[in-house]
């Protein structure tokens, strides 16, 4: 099997490297940025291109992982060879290929990526669509390869899974960020709530998250929360959010 | 070393069941509810009382793990033994020993607990405060018999931690229990976030939660935060939250 990699981020560093390992061949890595282009092509061993018209057109699959702006962009300023098209983001629906591809589907892996982390694919779950049954399998058997969990996952279905991963993902680093900005304060180093988000984290693969609220907002412990408060009275911003996140999980858990 | 717990919640459980392991005697456990204080003082095969004028008084050492409600009423209704006292609290100052107890501290062990989940001590941060060198130096060896990584930290300091604590344990969960009453709407599964989840908890054990922030805030991608506000559309409180963090996100990562 043959593929080739529109984009070089990070989506497309770990997944094309993981397909490598399991015996597809990377035909070939195109991207607008040269440097980009030619560091995946080369941890790859294959070749890149930064001109779409260059792009190789004996492939079986096609993944497209590119930023969300780029993406249909991109796509209208080639010819998509006849194969397997696939999109891997969260966010795009799959009918942005309608009328450019025959056969064509969404590859999306729920995982937040680093270039520099190693990812291990067994452990990701792959979300697929696909046009038809045919790619449908396709898409099933590269993401069994990988040894991923996969889901089949609509389109309308994906944007809010996407949006369900905003607020897992990059809305609870954000209250890491925030809590080790009230660590700086103090002069303590954020190592010390390293285990406790471990936990916290590690508690919501067994537990719900509704089940394993703690607190002093599901406690109703408006003594703290005021004690709290107080001592944010110079971070309005933070003071904010304190307010908005404990009213909401005080309703959540109120017993009517 | 003999010790008395005052209070039979998920900390006094976890801890007098990891001391006793390490040979601690545990004399006498004391709840105001009976049940609860059967229950602890049978897992650890001692005896318990409900009864303040029957605590145990020639212990080396008593636990004060109560909610922070009772903890002062607690210490008022009865004369506390020659020994050491220590609260378990991240929110209470230590001075609220001063005047009842010549030797006394904190020990704070800052992680969430559940009765049922067994806990590591091994990898929990222990707080340590204490009146005098003394106290202080038999508190952290208490810490180091459970092999836990401690940590001197003032009771100013430690209101703070338990502030940060909050964000980083009791919202970011509340993150993921948004997340999963999105994933409810569309019908799939939790689990599919579980591998995100744990990611993102890893990612900032060696990475700071600045460098480690994704996401279309962080981004500054106008498009798709329209598109989650517009998919919020029914959920009043969901969009406050994601409008108020993602434009705080913005804001912080903004290069002026």
């Amino acid at each position: 099997m043959e593929a080739v990699f529109i984009g070089s981020g990070s989506v497309a560093t770990h997944l094309a490297l993981a397909l490598k390992e399991k015996g597809v061949t990377i035909s070939q890595v195109y991207s607008r940025t040269k440097s980009n282009a030619a560091a995946l092509a080369d941890k790859l061993g294959t070749s890149y291109t930064t001109d779409l018209s260059e792009i190789y057109d004996k492939a079986d699959i096609y993944f497209y992982a590119l930023k969300d702006n780029s993406f249909r962009s991109t796509l209208k300023s080639f010819d998509l060879p006849d194969a397997i098209h696939v999109h891997t983001s969260g966010s795009i629906s799959m009918s942005e290929f309608d009328g450019i591809a025959t056969k064509y589907g969404v590859f999306y892996p729920l995982q937040t990526f680093s270039k520099e982390k190693e990812i291990d694919f067994s452990k990701i779950p792959i979300c697929i669509e696909a046009i038809n049954a045919d790619t449908q399998q396709k898409l099933l058997d590269l993401a069994n390869l990988l040894n991923s969990k996969t889901y089949l996952i609509s389109s309308e279905q994906r944007k809010k899974l996407h949006l369900a991963a905003v607020f897992a993902c990059n809305f609870s680093n954000y209250m890491y960020d925030v809590s080790s900005q009230i660590l700086e304060e103090i002069g303590v180093g954020f190592d010390i709530l390293h285990p406790l988000i471990m936990e916290t984290a590690l508690k919501v693969q067994s537990v719900t998250p509704y089940k394993a609220q703690t607190g002093p907002a599901v406690r109703f412990d408006d003594k703290i929360i005021t004690k709290h408060l107080h001592m944010l009275k110079n971070r309005r911003d933070l003071k904010k959010i304190y307010k908005l996140l404990s009213k909401d999980i005080h309703k959540r858990h109120k017993k009517i």
